[in-house]
């Protein structure tokens, strides 16, 4: 049986105590589970926020641009972030949103061999994923199409087809946390002669990605969820270093231009995955997603890692020990290694379980048609955080407060 | 002569005296005229933005898209612009940055009509607006290229050619400051059978625009120049009705989708304009747009015009009056319904003068090679502002203090 103190005892080793209190803590008394959706505000975000709104943009105006980092933060967020995604120093870039970065990087990636114009990808596919690579195809047309496999077996025979060029993955998916292992799927691609091109929305900032160690071609991610850099924040992208310099960029604008207040007639592309900037960045959005990378700075990779499958085990043994009784099955994989961001169950009630939590102080999210989702964000919560959370399910179930009409409402 | 005390009587007649005050004024001081740069902080942005970082963020976290309007956010910003422009109400929205906003319309309007692939455009437009085009045009294949006219006369010619499609300006001139007769290039357009697309960085906000009334087909803008949302603001777009349901958008993105929260396996595009939207915009950016939007939607579009001739022409006649001995040649067109947001001058030291400028608190905006700008923001600035400030210029001038090294560096 694990009790209070064993998590109490798991929180004193973590190395990354220290980490969360760099957090603002709304409640003390509510339990965030929602980094998979919105990750946790760092302390110091609004203030730096506001003093970039009078100092930047009230009084300096134009001569921001001068006085201030605006026009090398996307890149220094991203030197902040490599470590953490397993990429080098200047290969990541923060800028647009993930719609839009997913977008670029798979124009990119699909103009680099126009004779392989077939792009594989998951039917289970994050939505907007499968949509953009639709829009993509429908646009520049040269017998680009979506070849969607249903199970993971069926990838090689996929990716061996004569058109084939790009494999498409989101490396955890969103509603199962079924994570692919990055490591084979490059190599196999790579034995096939396809470029991959990952979604790390729902890994970075939770479990280990190595990008460069894998061998990955392109990646993008979400800056607002594990990542913590506010709704809406920038998202990231990386370009391996052996593809960066090989195209113009499919969005060719004037901050990824080689001299970008030169204002030149003629386009040429600034070197390395900087070429990936469009246009102006919101400045305000920076200095938010700034805050979260300066915290990121300092969280080692295998701390991470620690502390993530530390949570993860013990989300999973709890929901079960405290909370099987009462139908909760859990449906994210079992084995640590196929496991994603968050731990996932499943209940017939379950999105009215998920209101009725969140009167109770415990943060979760609810995908149709039956799944809880309980985001691991290792920066952010506390091992007694995921006690505290699964003693209040516990309570919700037990005294089925859940089938109280006011919880019938599902939420986002 | 023009005296101090006429530019007093012009102000004590101006209908958007109120305006200014709902500005913020960081130091009595200084004038500003480099709103074609990044215009004037609304007094309630920071504030705002503030609110939505604790409330929203910190405390809502995902509950955000619930209690708040971050979802609407986008489009009611598109209808508090739309008279400012001359659009229809639901025809306008609020989303990413003008260089993505110019890639997605000049892509969707591109697909309409594949069979004339050629888009005319300015050889001297904004350079990202033709980096965009050859982006684009280098993307798609099928024919698309781009044809530049080096003069207006050259226009008729270029859209009577069969390939030819699409019309591509900036309705202002970035740097001269003249502007395109948008009815007449629209009515040509037209009878050409070509589609236009306006880019309205450097026209909205400062004089009137009328997209609807000149029915263009679509138009994209700056937030953050003479709209006031701030460095990297979202940037607005414009889809003439009769176009916003023809064919899914270039980037098709979750925020597009019909039922955004379904997460429906396949894309189906919202009807209206709304489609153009990509994934989650930043909701901290949007917050500070809006505050700038909550003005705009409080004046009236013939104010605005009444106020831009005004102090356009005051700025031109004092500029002569005031440092003409000086060797200040005014460089912005002459009539004023030829004119954009801007005057413009030439000086042989402008770039030191500019500098010099900015020391003796008028921060105005230099263009190589030799020509300054006056940005006129009739909704922060007054008459006497434009007095006190090319006072100060002639002040610079007359001292020749601009020959001082320190000015030699050369601001953005």
């Amino acid at each position: 049986m694990i009790d209070l103190a064993h998590c109490r005892t798991l929180d004193a080793r973590d190395p990354l105590r220290a980490v969360r209190d760099r957090f603002a803590r709304p409640a003390e008394d509510t339990v965030y589970l929602d980094g998979n959706s919105i990750g946790a505000m760092p302390a110091d975000a609004a203030s730096r926020v506001e003093r970039v709104m009078l100092e930047g943009w009230r009084d300096a105006r134009r001569r921001g641009w001068n006085r201030f980092d605006w026009l090398e933060k996307p890149w220094r967020m991203g030197e902040g972030l490599a470590h953490i995604v397993g990429a080098g120093q200047g290969d990541v870039l923060f800028c647009d949103n993930t719609t839009i970065n997913l977008y670029k990087i798979l124009g990119y990636a699909w103009q680099l061999d126009r004779s392989r114009p077939v792009i594989v990808t998951e039917a289970h596919n994050f939505p907007t994923d499968t949509y953009v690579a639709e829009g993509l195809a429908r646009l520049v047309g040269g017998g680009a199409a979506l070849l969607r496999i249903h199970e993971p077996r069926e990838l090689d025979g996929a990716l061996s087809r004569r058109k084939v060029g790009l494999l498409y993955l989101s490396h955890v998916d969103y509603r199962s946390s079924r994570r692919w292992n990055m490591a084979k799927i490059n190599e196999l691609a790579r034995a096939r002669g396809v470029l991959t091109v990952w979604d790390c929305s729902h890994a970075a900032g939770a479990i280990p990605v190595d990008l460069a160690g894998t061998g990955a071609d392109f990646a993008v991610g979400c800056g607002y969820k594990y990542l913590c850099g506010g709704p809406g924040a920038p998202a990231w992208l990386y370009v391996h270093p052996r593809h960066q310099d090989r195209a113009w960029p499919v969005i060719a604008g004037w901050m990824g231009h080689a001299d970008v207040f030169a204002f030149a007639p003629t386009y040429e592309p600034l070197r390395g995955v900087r070429r990936q900037q469009t246009g102006t960045p919101s400045i305000l959005a920076n200095e938010a997603m700034s805050a979260a990378i300066d915290i990121w700075r300092d969280v080692k990779r295998e701390d991470l890692a620690w502390k993530h499958r530390s949570l993860s085990e013990l989300t999973t043994a709890l929901l079960e020990q405290e909370c099987g009784k009462f139908g909760v099955r859990i449906t994210s994989p079992r084995d640590y290694d196929e496991q994603g961001g968050h731990v996932g169950f499943s209940h017939p009630g379950a999105g009215s379980v998920c209101e009725a939590l969140l009167e109770h102080g415990v943060v979760s999210s609810f995908r149709k048609p039956d799944v809880i989702r309980f985001g691991i964000s290792p920066v952010a919560i506390s091992h007694e955080d995921v006690w505290v959370a699964v003693s209040r399910l516990r309570h919700v179930l037990e005294t089925e407060i859940w089938r109280e009409p006011r919880f019938a409402k599902v939420s986002v």
